[in-house]
């Protein structure tokens, strides 16, 4: 699959991640997980599914980007921008590609120099433990340290291009189509792994590529958690059915969820519903440059529990784009400022009763002059099954 | 939704991880992937797609597991077996669940004990590098050790039990009956983006509860990889179509493939498939206890390359069940004995000609008595489009 970009996008996020590690003295900076590999080399593979194999991408601070991958990925790579792949024949019980990504890095990084690896919270090192010790050892023997990269990588990501926007713009205009189509799918009766299906064929109909997540629940008066699979029950009457899905467009997500009332809702579930549409718009109100996540956070928080402080999802939003969930967060420690370029999911939650609670998520995008909504947002009445 | 299985499959499970530790003088195993946590405690979400927030669950050599988790998580965990379930609200900036984490393991781990990661070639440990740093720092001043497992759970969940072999089972009959279908959705002229979709279609409404891999491709006289997703181009005669799906059911995942002829395959098409078939024959023929894993690569090798030693593909077959693959590897270095219990894929490859290549892919049990195919096994001749 040829990438969704123009090289020039991916030179352009190459000179930037440069600068950054410039700036902090870091010799290169190690990539490994399928985001990190998709944001430099456009490389978008499925094939992460399976855990066998580590793949490895080193961004130098200087020079060309070099991918370190085992050999069943050479074709693939070899269609992306990045011209310099170096491959081993995985899985190696006896190496698994870590003698090569070390050789690698000690030609990038000059003795006493530093390799990078991305940090914060949303990023991993994508390794086994024990090569992950082996690496240490051998850089520490090679004159090589290990430092973090100060977030620089998560920093670049929060500021999607007009063609990431674009894609993103596409996946949530998919997503609402499908959303739109629920009352096709979900009645009283039909069980909730059903619709879970038919839904994600829905989403497929309407252009999505894959369907990486689908949550949700059907339950009387609001749901006990938002990140369920589904079971078999059939939908009954005054249950609340949400749905919640991040699917892929060319390598980009929406995330976003609807709540849909079985029959007529009650009216602590209509008022509910209200607050949180309410509480999606506040946000959407101030949300524009210079603004910080942690205002978000409390513009939908005064809402939804007068400014008790939120609730045991921990946010009310982040970013999304390559990844279902990115940086920022919508809560009060995160004073990320916004800036144009960021798309942001609002997700403002609710206490219906004891243990019942419902969700509401909108996607938008920070522009310059004024802030957009990438899906077709939801009206303060719900839509009855 | 409630777990696929009774809690005694969950004991027995736990029951085995703990003779190891107890085998090895462990005092702790800490888990903190979707497979791991499937595995031992029955938590099934597609959340994990969130790269945000770490996840662990920790098995005591004696004793009840504990999770450590994000409060979002707790409603689904308490519908587990699961009782003794701590919480933070994630995410947290300044402490996003390490310090609760080394509370618990310095509770279960006495001190100068050890706890041990899993370790082998599919595993990781998924949270911040930087929280894996302040994770061995305070376990180094809490006079705690880290150790690996010595590979104990992974050759644990080489072996399945007969309650995960029908879900397997399960699996595979849906994309069997996916695949069968074929024929309604593609066609000479039909763009490969959209078979890939309709042919997900087909697998939810043959039963797949989701569709997290497939990949494949469509090009004249074979393909040149295995890992790609689909692009735009309408499928052309002389193609050779490959689909490549791991679907779930209940948790459990199928992997194989099947090629398909558009028009009528030339001769060396044709021959390539037929070969490929009796590659998969010959390694089935010699699947028993007792032979290794390394038996039935070379197997396989002999017939497709007349003892080559393989392709860049590294290996031709592997475990699967909780995870699209597993341990073992079909591999001249793996010599894992095959014993009743385990799932494998028998995975051939055979270049067609320089640069075009074509793989074919089965999933079989070891029984006591006699191997069984899970897939409805291809014939010789293909099918034609």
């Amino acid at each position: 699959m040829s990438a969704p970009f123009a090289e020039a996008e991916f030179r352009a996020r190459l000179a930037r991640l440069q600068q950054g590690l410039q700036a902090s003295g870091a010799g290169a900076l190690l990539l490994s997980t399928d985001a990190e590999l998709r944001y430099v080399a456009g490389f978008l593979t499925r094939f992460w599914e399976s855990p066998t194999r580590p793949w490895f991408l080193l961004v130098p601070a200087m020079g060309a980007p070099v991918a370190v991958i085992p050999s069943i990925g050479r074709a693939l790579m070899a269609d992306t921008w990045i011209e310099d792949i170096r491959c081993w024949r995985a899985p190696d019980m006896a190496d698994d590609g870590v003698s090569l990504l070390l050789a690698t890095i000690c030609e990038l990084v000059p003795e006493g120099g530093t390799l990078a690896l991305p940090e914060g919270l949303g990023t991993t090192l994508r390794m086994p433990f024990a090569d992950l010790r082996r690496l240490e050892a051998g850089l520490a023997a090679e004159g090589r340290g290990l430092t973090g990269d100060g977030q620089l990588l998560e920093r670049l990501r929060m500021i999607k291009s007009p063609a990431e926007v674009a894609l993103i713009r596409e996946a949530c205009a998919i997503a609402s189509r499908a959303f739109d189509r629920v009352p096709e799918i979900a009645a009283e009766g039909v069980p909730l792994a059903r619709v879970f299906r038919d839904f994600q064929a829905l989403c497929l109909a309407e252009g999505a590529d894959w369907v990486p997540y689908l949550a949700g629940a059907s339950a009387p008066g609001g749901y006990a958690d938002v990140i369920s699979p589904a079971d078999d029950r059939p939908l009954a009457r005054g249950d609340v059915l949400m749905l919640d899905t991040g699917l892929i467009r060319r390598g980009y997500f929406c995330d976003f969820d609807r709540n849909f009332s079985v029959g007529a809702p009650s009216a602590e579930v209509a008022r509910a519903h209200e607050t949180l549409i309410e509480a999606a718009q506040a946000a959407f109100a101030i949300a524009r440059p210079g603004a910080t996540a942690a205002d978000l956070f409390h513009a939908m928080d005064r809402v939804c529990t007068g400014g008790a402080g939120g609730s045991a999802a921990g946010r009310l939003g982040h970013g999304l784009g390559l990844q279902l969930t990115e940086q920022p967060s919508l809560i009060p420690d995160d004073h990320t400022v916004l800036a144009p370029g960021m798309v942001l999911t609002l997700e403002p939650g609710i206490e219906v009763s004891p243990g019942r609670i419902m969700v509401h998520e909108e996607n938008i995008v920070i522009g310059e002059a004024c802030t957009e909504w990438l899906t077709k947002p939801a009206v303060g009445q719900m839509i009855c099954l």
